[in-house]
């Protein structure tokens, strides 16, 4: 099998002319060759009727795999469609963090009945106490199957228990090792127990100082970490030391994407993580507030002008450049901050502290600046023969770089030391701060030219 | 081990001490307990004199994996100091996708150099057939080191066949199966060869149906498929359909950064791939082009006043509000354009076509709009009770939310249909065309309410 399936309106069609006319052989048959993530998808943009018509049609551990794929809206949709005890069958089949994350999803009277028809009392206590973990933590996104050795077995012994332990286990990353009192010591490589002869301890083969993570760590955090270490899991502890799960990569990548595409969107002006598949209401929630930040500055921009109202009536030539500084102190501003946010976000190492990076800003800022100024100078001058209105104009920009890459750096830093996150210091809030102090720039560098 | 070690300045300064007074022991000893690329944070930040006595402190393993792990620049830095022969030594103890990538960074003649110093023929050859492949292919980002058995084989000859392979690889991560014809057929779990009776044939128990790309396949095509299905590795083929390589996970997170990042700087206008920690020359020569692009436009836009000019000497009131619509407009449009950007990078499946976006962006815009224009139109009103204007601002802002709206969906779907990647539309360029496009209809408008 090649690539990925990709999901095509034919394809639609021709399922749904197979569901209208009843032909579950055929509708399973397109189905069988598919992933569970591509099932969902076309679960995702069909009917509710035929979206439940293909979901009775698949295997259990399919249907099980296909439910933690589905878009949130749709699940929560299907969810409602099922009964307690249906859902509990397809908990029992799901790895338990995926389970915890789909129960939260649902109203707590649901999922105290849920819990309830749960077959396997284990699946039940670790469903349950994984939705005790605070948002955003490693627990909240460790499972807590795992494949677990005593560090005082022989290889032979870990063989025969973990071809128990490995049945919940869909892949085995990793064998980590416990001490009697169920403490992590290390972990043992798949590679050393193949290849071990028989009879030889654990306590000889395995690496000591593996890295943890405890339970309230922030995701965040645990996203760098494996990354930066190439990690394809990593082992959860409690404050006890005590190993209670496992973080695996699959879910890491999730978050690192979402991470940076969050603050794309922040940066955008967008204040939810929204889809365009989402709905226009929804869409606009999340469009208007930063809208409303705009409006407040155009206000403001409006105000800054009107104090110079007497004078750009005297010269209204002014006026022509008022777009282009407000535009270019928004773009600079833009530009200063991502450069600082994404710095954050990527923990790209830089000792030089705030002072040393506005300096450095201030270096490129003036670059920019400078060669702007001088464009629109020459510019000026050349084509409207207008020394005065070049002289202004460009030294204004050349002002308004500076301080617009400044504060664009400035803002940032202070929000992330006092612990907020500096993304929203991008976008709309920078933009605007920057057009308003921007344009009082210019009106009053004009000011002090003409009178 | 706990988190990950965060490089501080005193740590920094404490090393410099040690390294100034030659105290290798005391160096060794803080070093020890960091992972290879927590010491290459170190080399990056120190001078190249002090990085060079760090490095040759380090074991053989360790050094080639630091030297993976530094940045670019710092790197070129250090393969100019080290000879062909030295270079090629810890281009023994790399991975082969490593290597070859480190190859790529260096001139010609030097590159030939290191080879033919290769000590094992067999990495050589790889790293020489690996810098064939194009880059953002992925034959370029795959390593040759895996682990392959023949589907006749039984289990007990793979594990000895699996021990003689095992020596390059680090992680196992999957056994591919391959048929005698060295065609992938398949692979096996690790759980499955551990847990099979002795004897048992490999093509009793593989499982088949193995997803795998060609070599031409480009990375984000790979990112993508490996996100959506959770892989950890995928194995790559040849036109033959002969397995040639196989990439992992871990390269793979860094690509999804990347792509994310890169759309984010896009969006805010920096052309380049670059961070804070690069050179104020580089910084500024990332950030210029789109601030000349803003800079026509702030040319244009004082062309459009000037056709008003006139109007404008006699309406000056609505000289107030240039700033306030160029701004909305510029942040409308890049709102718009991001949520298309990132439905398109994330393969968020619409299948609704070009009209139907259009028309959902339409709506969305109209909601905002009309919000907008009724907050500015009591705030003109009330305050400054002058309902003409009013009325000329709230009903030109809301033609220039729906106008930037649909302008800043359209010309990135038009892009994408175009292979051309449509990030490139978001940020100034659509700020830009918005601004003066904006500022058109708000004038035009003003001069119906007012002529």
């Amino acid at each position: 099998m090649d690539l990925q399936f990709k999901l095509t309106k034919d394809f639609i069609e021709e399922i749904q002319e197979l569901i209208a006319s009843d032909n579950r052989e055929a509708v399973v048959n397109s189905l069988n060759k598919l992933h569970e993530a591509d099932i969902a998808e076309i679960l995702d943009v069909v009917s509710m009727e035929e979206a439940k018509y293909i979901f009775r049609l698949l295997e259990d551990e399919r249907a099980s795999d296909v439910l933690v794929e589905l878009e949130e809206d749709i699940r929560l949709k299907f969810l409602k469609a099922l009964s307690a005890k249906e859902i509990a069958e397809q908990m029992d089949n799901m790895d338990s963090d995926d389970a915890a994350d789909i129960m939260a999803e649902m109203p707590e009277e649901k999922q105290e009945a849920v819990i309830q028809q749960i077959e396997d009392p284990q699946q039940a206590i670790d469903i349950a106490s994984l939705m005790q973990y605070e948002e955003n933590t490693a627990g909240a996104i460790m499972g807590t199957e795992l494949i677990c050795v005593n560090e005082n077995w022989t290889t032979d012994q870990c063989i025969e228990e973990m071809r128990i332990q490995a049945e919940d286990v869909q892949y085995i990353y990793t064998v980590y090792v416990v001490d009697n009192d169920k403490r992590l010591t290390g972990m043992l490589s798949l590679k050393s127990l193949l290849f071990a002869k028989r009879g030889t301890l654990v306590k000889d083969i395995y690496i000591e100082n593996v890295r943890s993570v405890n339970s309230d760590e922030s995701t965040e955090e645990v996203a760098s970490m494996m990354q930066k270490y190439d990690f394809v899991a990593l082992p959860v502890l409690n404050p006890d030391r005590i190993l209670i799960g496992r973080i695996t990569i699959d879910d890491v990548v999730d978050i690192i994407q979402e991470e940076a595409e969050k603050d794309y969107q922040m940066a955008s002006g967008i204040s939810e993580n929204v889809e365009s598949s989402d709905s226009v209401f929804a869409l606009t929630r999340a469009r208007l507030p930063w809208l409303i930040v705009g409006l407040v500055g155009g206000v403001l921009g409006a105000k800054v002008i009107g104090l110079f109202e007497v004078q750009l009536g005297q010269f209204p030539e002014m006026a022509l450049f008022i777009p282009l500084i407000a535009a270019m102190a928004g773009n600079v501003g833009v530009q200063s901050s991502a450069i600082v946010v994404q710095g954050i976000a990527s923990n790209n190492i830089d000792l030089s502290g705030i002072v040393g990076k506005l300096f450095k800003e201030f270096r490129v800022a003036l670059l920019n600046g400078i060669v702007c100024a001088i464009l629109i100078f020459l510019f000026i001058f050349l084509v409207d023969s207008d020394l005065k209105l070049g002289l202004t104009v460009g030294l204004s920009l050349l002002a308004v770089i500076i301080f617009a890459g400044i504060f664009g750096t400035l803002v940032p830093l202070l929000l992330h030391k006092r612990n907020i996150d500096p993304a929203l210091a991008t976008g709309p809030f920078i933009t605007t701060s920057n057009d308003v102090i921007g344009l009082f720039l210019y009106l009053y560098i004009g000011y002090l030219f003409y009178f």
